[in-house]
């Protein structure tokens, strides 16, 4: 089959899944847990396989550790899809009510987006939790996995379709590509695919970004900041910095780049250096920074590099406008937070700072679905339209406007013969 | 300056923008308001320009019409604009609030999007209501009319950009470009502009839509259906019918295709045709509706053509299932209604139909801005992301998460030492 056709059976079943009741879709994703459950066996088998392929291919063994599934971490997985059932369903909701005129009401009423493509790569994980809250969310999706986890991708796949297929409000829900050449067909889809959500590197990110014309969700960069603000809480700080760096270097909301106003410097950058030389951080600071401690030097290609890493670079500021007018030139729009006691002062750096997450007394890594009590994210996104920050389920959704009436026609309006309402209900 | 100076201008506009109070807002557009209303000399001269220019090209009537402003035309814009400052703020609403611990708090706050492109086509008020459109809900905006009304246009706009151009916070928020070498440039520009909006023929959005990278918000086609079921009310059908059909048929909301159940084919075709034979409808028939009335014949062609004209296609069908399936194909997903007396089936089509907009018993006219109630449109939708149906003006929002700590950091929590309590306030 082509990938064409593909997309034209996913966005087929699309149409049908829209309907689909809130007990249908969490039965749909019960039989997948049990499927999941039942078949450790052949998981395993497989991923053993691409391990081994990986060993051979000398890949990371940070990136090895992403693809190595266990028997604890398809417990993870099935868990994973049982709190997807326990989530509310974000269809059919009723958004707005609006009376128009007697017996002529307006609802807007939230719904599934319809075929989604997910690129995402290594972890064979991200397979099952896309697909599960698509479905949950009543999307259809095709799926392009990496090709380092091939062979796990298509036997989680194989699971997932035959725990679905015999359903026709199902079937064909979940679609799998396999190569590259595959995701250059996909991209020029637009006409097909609603949404694209890219989960894995920047490059790959840029890449889908760059090459369709079908909205992309999600981000590319995350080049987060934190400000520490002359009235900032010394220890407070220290701590909200060392956090933002060390908790967790490669991922995107960890911090990259360190703001401190020049009348807290002295103190601050001292007693920072020693907390981050003992996780043996490299710090890259500006001439300021240099002046004041011990470290290498920062060019401007820093205030543009995620590093991923335990590398940071550190700018010394005179102002907070400084530091709201660096983080909105070089920052990625990502999440920012600022340190401080003065109220004025972050207020100004929330509502001033364009980023889809902005933070006050605490660390950037607190960005993420989970800890927003999201129960499930979908991906951070950067975007200014549809969804921005953090992403749950909602973000795979949008609505449509039902308008009910009892056979009025625009003419009466028009012709002044009657009048609207406009009366909000809900 | 180049296009994309001005694209930079208005971005580092967008950004102050974003932090202007209601009050400010509204007194700039109170400024615009008054301005326009002391140079009514000077639009109506220029505007004298551009229609003498129009005529001596040989313009269509209509296109002239939708030139030609009045003194009449110039109390309406002055009056839009006030509307506008009538509106709520969209901005700074909080949509949500939770707490994530004691004295860790998430707020889900409305914020402008950013710089919006508009490109828009003849009517000159169009510059004017979509300039305070994005003022209203903070954002900036970069302009391109069309070059018939040029001379409209430049006045328009300077009497806004002298009205506001004192203030620091609206300082280079409105720019202006005028030749379509500078709307190539635009569409480039990305990295920039966050949102583009264009307004006018089928043929300048699907321009827009496939040479940038920037989301478009709008539609293109408007092939809307009305689907006459075998449970409808006779005389509602027809009315529902004719007024979708001639109430205005230039517009996008108008009906381009009428769906016949084949147990109401005979009564319902026959009483319409004599209505629609009174307004000089042409109707171009599939084989079952030319056996039943005497008609012009249907091709393929017809059931994705927009008429914008007193033509209609028209179908017989044996079933509601025929009908979605025919709208869900055929159809732009723009606005469809059903005339039925039969809940259920009625149930059925308003879920399955996937259009912005679906209706029952009452005429797809409706679906429009201003007759849902929501005082000011951006335009209509029938993208499937971000915002469908009518826009409003929370269409040009999106929203930035807050997070409001008091030393927080993650480490903690991945440890075990806190908990998150994820509980909803608002």
């Amino acid at each position: 089959m082509s990938i064409e056709e593909q997309a034209k059976l996913g966005r087929e079943a699309a149409l049908r899944l829209a309907s689909a009741s809130t007990d249908a879709k969490n039965n749909a994703l019960e039989r997948i847990a049990r499927n999941l459950d039942e078949n450790r066996g052949d998981i395993l088998e497989a991923n053993e396989m691409d391990v081994k392929e990986a060993k051979k291919a000398n890949l990371t063994p940070s990136l090895i550790k992403r693809l190595e599934l266990s028997d604890k971490k398809i417990d993870d997985i099935i868990e994973g899809v049982r709190s997807v059932i326990g989530l509310e369903d974000p269809v059919g909701k009723v958004l707005m009510t609006t009376e128009l005129d007697e017996s002529l009401t307006l609802y807007k009423v939230s719904t599934p987006i319809g075929l989604i493509g997910v690129i995402f790569e290594s972890r064979p994980d991200a397979l099952v939790q896309i697909s599960t809250l698509c479905l949950k969310s009543g999307n259809a999706a095709i799926l392009k996995g990496g090709s380092e986890a091939k062979n796990s991708n298509r036997v989680l796949f194989n699971l997932i379709k035959d725990a679905i297929e015999e359903d026709a409000i199902f079937k064909d829900a979940i679609q799998l590509v396999e190569t590259r050449e595959d995701v250059r067909e996909l991209l020029k889809l637009d006409e097909y695919i609603d949404l694209m959500i890219p989960r894995g590197s920047n490059t790959l990110v840029r890449y889908i970004q760059e090459n369709t014309k079908i909205p992309v969700l999600g981000h590319s960069d995350g080049i987060c900041h934190v400000y520490v603000d002359k009235d900032a809480d010394l220890k407070m700080a220290v701590d909200i910095a060392f956090d933002a760096k060390c908790q967790y270097a490669a991922v995107c909301n960890a911090m990259e780049t360190l703001l401190v106003h020049s009348a807290i410097a002295d103190a601050f950058l001292a007693a920072i250096k020693t907390r981050y030389d003992e996780q043996g951080v490299e710090i890259r600071g500006d001439e300021r920074v240099r002046a004041i401690i011990e470290c290498a030097e920062a060019t401007d290609e820093d205030w543009v590099t995620e590093y991923n890493d335990l590398i940071l670079s550190i700018k010394v500021v005179d102002s907070l406008d400084d530091a709201i007018d660096h983080i909105n030139r070089y920052g990625s729009h990502h999440t920012d937070a600022i340190v401080t006691a003065d109220e004025r002062a972050a207020e100004r750096f929330l509502n001033e700072v364009d980023s889809s997450s902005v933070m006050w007394n605490c660390s950037t890594r607190f960005s993420d679905g989970y800890r927003y009590g999201f129960g499930a994210e979908v991906g951070i996104s950067t975007n200014k339209i549809h969804a921005r920050g953090p992403v749950g389920l909602d973000g795979l959704t949008i609505y449509k406007y039902k308008l009910i009436g009892n056979g009025q026609v625009v003419e009466d309006y028009v012709e002044g013969r009657k009048k609207f309402t406009h009366r909000r209900l809900v």
